[in-house]
């Protein structure tokens, strides 16, 4: 029998209430199967970690913290970053293959969307070239539902989906109790929500009210409207029932109204540093509505995706059993695949958990379904929320409070011996 | 022994998570006396219910319903408004004790912050100098905790601050794990909480780390500080832990930096229409900090004082005794006071429930204790956190999802009938 090689796992992008579940199950996996995997080191704060030679030692944690990593939100396991290996980053790439050389290591799992996906597969690739026998398996993660294709059909739904979904949906119902219960004076709440490029996000607020009782508005990027159209959307809402919920995305387009410049000549601030919501609500107050001071904004913010008290169970489950499925498949298959969660067809929200080639998963990209989007441009139909209803589940996540606080996961900072000369990211490299 | 007489009671001002359990807390206690109380009527929107004689029947709904407005935030229940009767609005007292007489009101039951135990007063000596024969007794109320004194002798905390504290602290929690672990991108991140003209919601950040060891900073409005000394405070914090965690006061004062113009000579938006948390953010990212686009922000907005998420169970707790309080003291000392909350000296946590005079409420005015803000200015001593830790509790709120969805109290529209001739608030009158 062979023997057991290292194991390296790192995370890649935005962070979400799940992306430690798949952690997790990962982790989890391969302590089940010493013969196969040696130490599992975790990338800290991602592949700059691997670059850097940072891997945190996640075998030697206490199994207690590990456990933990099921209700510890964000990246604060073991940290992401944005730090792309780009094609041309050839060197970064060599230095991959170098470190896990180094450290003996056979498996990389990468979580993260689809830019993840093609950095895995080609690290993968590289290592095939250079003789070296690497197991690249990616596994999903976005909060965005923006990994594979239109038709989910390479996959359903990504893990941090769900979670964002429920965020929106009992965000939505909080936000009503008010505006409803309020006085007159403040008649629109204006709510920001992510997903600068897709519509997911924003689209989950119907899930607070799927029976369409509320004065709920939906502006989706996708919408194709404009800031004028929506005033007179918001202001027909406000005749009919004398208030109005609006939910908008980041991604919204405000045309030119969003740019405002300095009257001192100079650009003191940035003119893109002002948020949607902002504008939507500036525009609402001073030219849209009747009543000036009508409108008023949350921005959740990052809030969306790293509060873990939003987290659903259904989430969090299947982000587990997505890290255990890379794991298996790397043992069954080999190199090359992300694991991918398909929903079975049926009444009965049921899924099964099964690969997708890494490079189709890649190459592909996924819109908001045009139909999804109603008639009238501000709400979703019943197809989505038949679509996205289960995947907020129907139960509270069980966050233990230590001294009235949440206790998340606390990894310990064992880190491998450095084996390696330091090395600098190309990216970061000021030649 | 003298007939049942009927009861109003009513809400007023911005709306907690706990706001319905004082409520509830009326309801139930008055139905426990069905000799002295007759049937409970809500003022729909608060007084301006009253005044347009739109009083909803409390003693109808179903027993479900008001169990049920324990768990439901802001005013879903029966609303409230900002409506106001001012001194001179002597029209408007008198159409109160109208409605009173009209529906044989004996009790008025006023739940909100300094001002309404000012109006509650005023109504009931009216009623007196009529003749008449109402116990008005008021319920405190407000998130920001400005209800009372300084020294806490006539109020220990008012029922709303327990759970936005719990706000702080658990958004505090979850954010960490996101700056903590996210790129070098996106190193600071400022987050605006309500408390305009006082700072104990900025302060209970301090919860989500009493031991200090996350790179949290917190600007009260009672600072005194300058966004020029945020940026060298922020700059020190980069430089110590690379990342920094920034809550700011909705009432901290950026100066003339947040005004800004339009460059086409006419204002298209209001200069104040500005977040704070906007100010910051850019003069943060294009005057204070050495690397551009390192703050970003979040500004969580009415969401901290309506998301029942949140919700203290102490304060559940505390605020439907001190509804519970209010009808004892009418029935026992008559018109003319407040229910309270007093902690008992000791280091356990004990309060006790007691009147005090609404003249006294009204007269009085309570400020952050200076001695409570850290020589650092950017910080609150342990003594406020001894003060409140307590009031977060040490569980989760139990909120019952139905089809994965919150279920909230949902009152029948069952109201009183009309016995008087439709009337204009006097603020609102046009003439």
């Amino acid at each position: 029998m062979a023997k057991a090689k290292n194991v390296v796992v790192a995370q890649s992008g935005g962070p979400t209430p799940v992306i430690n579940s798949t952690l997790r199950g990962i982790v989890d996996m391969c302590k089940a199967m010493p013969d196969r995997f040696g130490t599992v080191y975790a990338g800290f704060h991602g592949i700059e970690g691997v670059l850097k030679e940072e891997l945190l030692d996640m075998s030697a944690q206490p199994a207690e913290e590990i456990a933990l990593l099921g209700v510890t939100p964000a990246a604060g396991g073991i940290g992401t970053c944005r730090y792309k290996l780009k094609p041309k980053q050839t060197e970064d790439f060599e230095r991959v293959i170098d470190i896990f050389n180094a450290h003996a290591v056979g498996y990389f799992f990468y979580i993260g969307g689809n830019d993840s996906m093609d950095t895995a597969n080609k690290v993968a690739k590289l290592a095939q070239e250079r003789g070296r026998d690497l197991v690249a398996v990616g596994g999903p993660k976005t909060i965005d539902n923006d990994v594979g294709d239109s038709e989910f059909k390479l996959i359903d739904h990504t893990p941090g989906y769900g979670s964002v979904a429920r965020y929106w949906a009992l965000t939505g119902q909080n936000a009503n109790e008010e505006n409803d219960g309020s006085c007159p004076a403040d008649p629109v709440l204006v709510m920001q929500a992510m997903g600068r490029k897709i519509g997911f996000i924003p689209a989950a607020a119907r899930l607070a009210d799927p029976e369409r009782r509320l004065p709920l508005q939906i502006y989706l990027r996708e919408s194709g409207l404009t800031l004028a159209a929506m005033a007179d959307l918001v202001n027909d809402e406000l005749k009919r029932s004398g208030r109005c919920l609006v939910v908008v995305s980041e991604g919204f387009d405000v045309g030119s109204v969003g740019e405002r410049q300095d009257s001192f000549g100079h650009t003191q601030f940035s003119s893109s540093a002002t948020t949607v919501e902002q504008v939507v609500v500036n525009y609402l107050n001073d030219v849209g509505l009747a009543a000036r001071g009508a409108a008023r904004g949350n921005v959740p913010g990052t809030d969306q995706r790293h509060n873990m008290i939003y987290a659903s169970i259904v989430d969090i489950e299947e982000a587990y059993k997505l890290g255990q499925k890379a794991v298996q498949i790397a043992v069954e298959n080999g190199s090359g695949y992300m694991s991918t969660i398909l929903r079975e067809p049926g009444p009965i929200y049921q899924v099964r958990y099964d690969k997708v080639p890494l490079e189709q998963v890649a190459n592909s990209e996924r819109h908001f379904p045009e139909a999804w989007i109603s008639a009238s441009r501000v709400d979703v139909t019943d197809d989505f929320v038949r679509y996205a209803r289960p995947l907020i589940g129907d139960a509270w996540p069980a966050i233990p409070l230590v001294d009235g606080r949440q206790r998340f996961a606390r990894l310990e900072k064992l880190f491998a011996p450095h084996k390696l000369p330091a090395y600098v990211p190309q990216a970061y490299r000021t030649e």
